[in-house]
């Protein structure tokens, strides 16, 4: 109701805003104001069949293309400003730049996000049947930037942890953990920003479908060095150069941030207590450390992983990881196993060896973050269950 | 040592990168990449006589300029290379823009920020003598991202609380707040990412210059609406409509706001412990406020603040003021002073009616980050000291 009226007051500025600078145009009546526009913006506006209008103003510019899912050319009016109304586009989350005379340089009316490798634009896009990543009216846990200095080397850090609603009030319960890692070209924010993890795990502990826990979010390494620094890792590195350096991340999160994490909140510290899952890049990070370490995590999460060379480390003994590994959870999108199989692959590869795994496909996504946001809602529920 | 090290690792990094597109010129030894780079981004730099190198990409361009207290003209290499160095630059932390024939847009290779009433880069050039607000090596706080629904409207929405180091150790100790603001054309992030309060608060802590205390941020609707939706006001409102939102903040930081920490934090829940600060507009929204509140505040910081109409509120009892106002804090940089000498003035004007104040002058700054960071940390060990 109240939400009602905050978007028929929206849209009836948006209505005078645009009138104000004489645009011929008119908002449909249920145009609505995507979650990702920066504070008091107008534009981006999302129609109810999901065709977006983005609009920037630049006079002297010869050429303009939206760069969403590929590039669009979009047209200048007498005044300027150069819009474009898309086809409807595919829900959740993307990413999108203006190409201005060639260079493609964030929406300033957008949030920008730390993705593909630099600053860019996002456009939150409403997905019909999707809600159980959406802000409701459920008790709420927080998001923490925590800072610490690491041992022995003294490196100043960063990391984001969610604590679960309950974790101020019960000051002597202890919660299981999750680690959970971005994906190439993002880093220790995306789950929270992109992901929208604590939403996820809001709703879930809601409706009584997901055991407390906490979820631990570092950076991997991947765009930003050893993720410590700044500027360690050049943007130009070769590909090797940046494996070797997410590679490193393994001895960061074994003798640093676990060690850190157990220290500073009420965690259960052992194994069977202990998930780790990731995106992509992030995935194969996940399938690297926890294989190295099955003394370390009980539960696996590859959510789009990239797949180790040695994944026969799994399939050599089955009966012996059945044993250890409590849930393996692989995840793909359909859209995206139409055109990489891998781990549709692997996932019968793993079946046909008699390893136990969860294979879950998301209908009609790619290798983008409604596709890892329902891996996430599928991943959850099964962990720190016994 | 590390940090030489990682620095030295980041310059010739930067240098091989330069190297690899051909650029003729080459990074002083002593270059620096800015805290407020991107993640593996190697430009902007900065020497160690504060001039920067920016660079950007653009082919096709006729124009770049670099909008950063001013408009200066950036040159095109063979290659599509625009880079400008300027002269040194005023410490401190400053938005700017590439301006791509004509439109204002920010720098993919640097953090964005909300300010300016939209998304905007920034660049953390080193202040000589300042080290108060670097992240070292001493205990940290933390900065929450707190989700809320308020009571009876059951509007969603966010507010940032800093909890001090010990917080979740001490598990009976309860903490006085301070309530800080943000300025025009920012957000509730802003005291955060543009600010560091969190570091400033973890160093005075540190060494013994203050009470440990929560600080909270909520977003003043001023560029916002009411803070709580998107896009529930225009950003072509006038200035009048804008103000209006911003004075609507009273009702929400009284009946929503301070109740709902008061019942999720371990604060003490009484005027003697409960201070409201803030920057420029938000340092209105704090004088309007505590003025109308002086039952629920009993410490007050104008940081650069906007002056409301009615100020002889204080003046008129003066004796009264003192009795119940046990810090009221004005603070003006001394560049801002110069042109706009309001604050000084109020000054004058309160010390001759006999009303009790700190007034603070910040060397050499204007309305801008480091005023703000230097009246932060000025106002802080005032705090709940009796």
């Amino acid at each position: 109701m109240k939400l009602t009226c905050l978007w028929m007051l929206a849209i009836s500025s948006a209505l005078l805003a645009w009138a104000a600078v004489g645009l011929a145009q008119e908002a449909g009546g249920d145009a609505r104001i995507p979650s990702t526009n920066a504070p008091g913006h107008q534009y981006p506006q999302i129609e109810a069949d999901l065709r977006a209008t983005f609009r920037i103003s630049a006079p002297n510019a010869r050429q303009v293309l939206l760069d969403l899912s590929g590039r669009h050319a979009m047209a200048k009016d007498d005044n300027g400003v150069w819009t474009i109304t898309t086809e409807p586009l595919v829900p959740g989350f993307h990413y999108y730049s203006f190409i201005v005379d060639g260079v493609a340089l964030a929406d300033p009316d957008s949030e920008s996000y730390f993705g593909m490798s630099r600053m860019v634009s996002g456009i939150e896009v409403p997905s019909p049947g999707d809600d159980f990543y959406d802000a409701k009216n459920v008790p709420h846990g927080e998001v923490r930037i925590r800072s610490y200095v690491t041992e022995s080397t003294h490196e100043q850090r960063k990391v984001l942890v969610y604590t679960p609603p309950d974790y101020d009030q019960n000051t002597t319960a202890r919660y299981p953990v999750l680690y959970l890692q971005h994906g190439y070209g993002e880093d220790r924010r995306a789950w929270w920003r992109q992901g929208r993890v604590n939403f996820i795990l809001d709703n879930l502990l809601a409706a009584g479908k997901a055991k407390p826990m906490i979820v631990v979010m570092e950076d991997g390494g991947i765009a930003t060095g050893l993720g410590g620094g700044r500027g360690s890792l050049p943007a130009t590195a070769p590909a090797a150069n940046r494996l070797a350096f997410a590679q490193a991340f393994d001895g960061i999160m074994i003798t640093k941030l676990i060690p850190m994490i157990d220290a500073t909140y009420r965690t259960v510290a052992d194994r069977n207590h202990r998930a780790m899952a990731g995106t992509s890049l992030g995935g194969w990070q996940t399938l690297q450390i926890t294989l190295n370490h099955l003394d370390t995590f009980a539960y696996i999460g590859g959510f789009s992983p990239g797949l180790p060379q040695d994944i026969d480390r799994i399939t050599s003994d089955p009966v012996g990881f059945n044993q250890k590994v409590k849930v393996l959870f692989l995840g793909t999108g359909t859209v995206e196993r139409d055109s990489n199989p891998n781990i549709r692959n692997l996932h019968e590869t793993l079946t046909k060896a008699g390893v136990k795994h969860v294979y879950y496909e998301s209908p009609g996504t790619a290798h983008e973050w409604l596709t890892w946001r329902r891996d996430l809602y599928q991943f959850v529920p099964l962990l720190f269950q016994d």
